[in-house]
């Protein structure tokens, strides 16, 4: 990810403001700023917080001043989010009367397509460490949120709720800020299940792996671990093993620089302590 | 989600360890294990802690008594990931040399597929608070694992990387238990392990990677292709590349067996012709 892509995923996280209703402890809006700018989002609304400001707040949030000094402190939830198209109240029970609900992920993508493609302004309220929102406040929502937690222990912190939410809002705005561009420097390395991943050297060829097992299988017969009579699985095993893995071009040709070096020991031709010239550079 | 799909999901979870590395402030340690319990994960490894037991770990995970009776504390790294399958260290900086690497949200998934295909033990790993994981126990992980942050801010903390880590893992968990469940018993986890499991041979854990690793390396030395007073990044290069492939236990004794033979060859114990009778079976 460049300088470029970074900055337009964080000016579309700044239209999701984070929305924290009369926190108790300072050191939950420290962490909640701390997760925030981690992820790329800068806009907290407290509403009348019971300590506010506080040296917890910022020994937490080191390095997120310029989000201490964003802060906006309000009386009440309306004034939060009036300006805003979309807000969420995040609630770990039911409620008396249904309501829309989603979980985390599908709510953030909402978000960000609300954000990208109508300039909407999206809030996520949070309640009181002890007891999350009222049902009044939860009434001012057009949806609640729900994080898919242990129904055993359901029992994330205002903190945590908030990391993960802030982390699905950037999971997000990168999916869609970011699919567009297809530049690819280096190698794309296909690890199982399809995942890509950058590469510090290019991979190989199916035709240079044609190329590889003969070489791999004639060492084996020269040093009289395969029977070119009876081969058995044994080359079936191995073509298994390396195409489960690409190699890349480094890899490839060190593994037939072995190869070769093995064969020259086989058939006398290279003996030990002999001076070392070929030995390739990594 | 009902009780029954829960308890198939945290089953899951139990496969997949987080292991802290010489963790400094047991709150971190606290908050590692009420951030695991919450999303269903149970098994956390210390690895050499500076402080434990601490009362600040009970205070934090409140509620998580069953997870810190379970806490395994040992002296290394080595120890912590032994029997597991695939082991990621998380990096928030790019290294010497490019290993494989996974954003979260597909690190899970390969987690998980791996769990509930395989059986396999999973670990991730934290490094200390000030400097991450080095270089050494870095290469030690099949993958390594990164949450895409704010490149202005990348400064995650190790419980709240520990939080995304487990929130990614459930929702794995949860996409890959609940989307094919019509019934909900234990029984029905075997079948589908058992209908997509379709490899003929376990597959080799950390600790017999570490063996290996080792024998491959003497083999190069024997026949001069790694100098051991400058090995340069070849033994780096064969650990990522053996790394990114799990090796079952019959291409590791074959491959183990060639090492062998060619030590045999270069030390003049074995030579060609010799009638061959510890060719393995394959």
């Amino acid at each position: 990810m460049n300088n470029a892509d970074n900055a337009l995923v964080n000016q579309s996280l700044a239209h999701v403001r984070i929305v924290m209703v009369n926190t108790t402890l300072p050191a939950n809006i420290g962490s909640a700023l701390r997760a925030m700018k981690t992820m790329g989002l800068s806009k907290l609304v407290l509403v009348a917080p019971k300590t506010y400001p506080h040296p917890d707040i910022d020994a937490l949030a080191a390095g997120a001043q310029d989000l201490i000094e964003q802060i906006q402190i309000v009386d009440t939830l309306e004034d939060a989010i009036r300006d805003c198209h979309i807000v969420f109240g995040t609630s770990a029970r039911s409620r008396t009367i249904p309501w829309p609900l989603l979980d985390v992920r599908p709510a953030a993508e909402l978000s960000i397509d609300a954000v990208l493609n109508k300039q909407q302004q999206v809030a996520i309220v949070f309640g009181r460490e002890d007891r999350g929102l009222t049902n009044e406040e939860l009434a001012l929502a057009n949806y609640h949120l729900t994080i898919p937690v242990n129904i055993d222990y359901g029992v994330l912190n205002v903190a945590q709720a908030i990391q993960v939410v802030c982390y699905e809002m950037r999971m997000a705005a990168l999916e869609r800020t970011t699919t567009s561009s297809t530049e690819t420097t280096n190698a794309q390395m296909q690890v199982a299940e399809g995942v890509a991943m950058d590469w510090d050297e290019p991979l190989v060829t199916h035709q240079q792996m044609e190329e590889f097992y003969p070489h791999f299988e004639k060492m084996l017969v020269d040093i009289e671990f395969l029977d070119p009579q009876n081969p058995r699985l044994l080359p079936l095993r191995m073509r298994r093993l390396f195409g489960r893995i690409q190699l890349d071009r480094m890899e490839y040709h060190l593994l037939r620089g072995v190869f070769s070096r093995v064969q020259a020991l086989s058939q006398g031709k290279w003996k030990k302590t002999q001076q070392d010239e070929d030995q390739p550079h990594v």
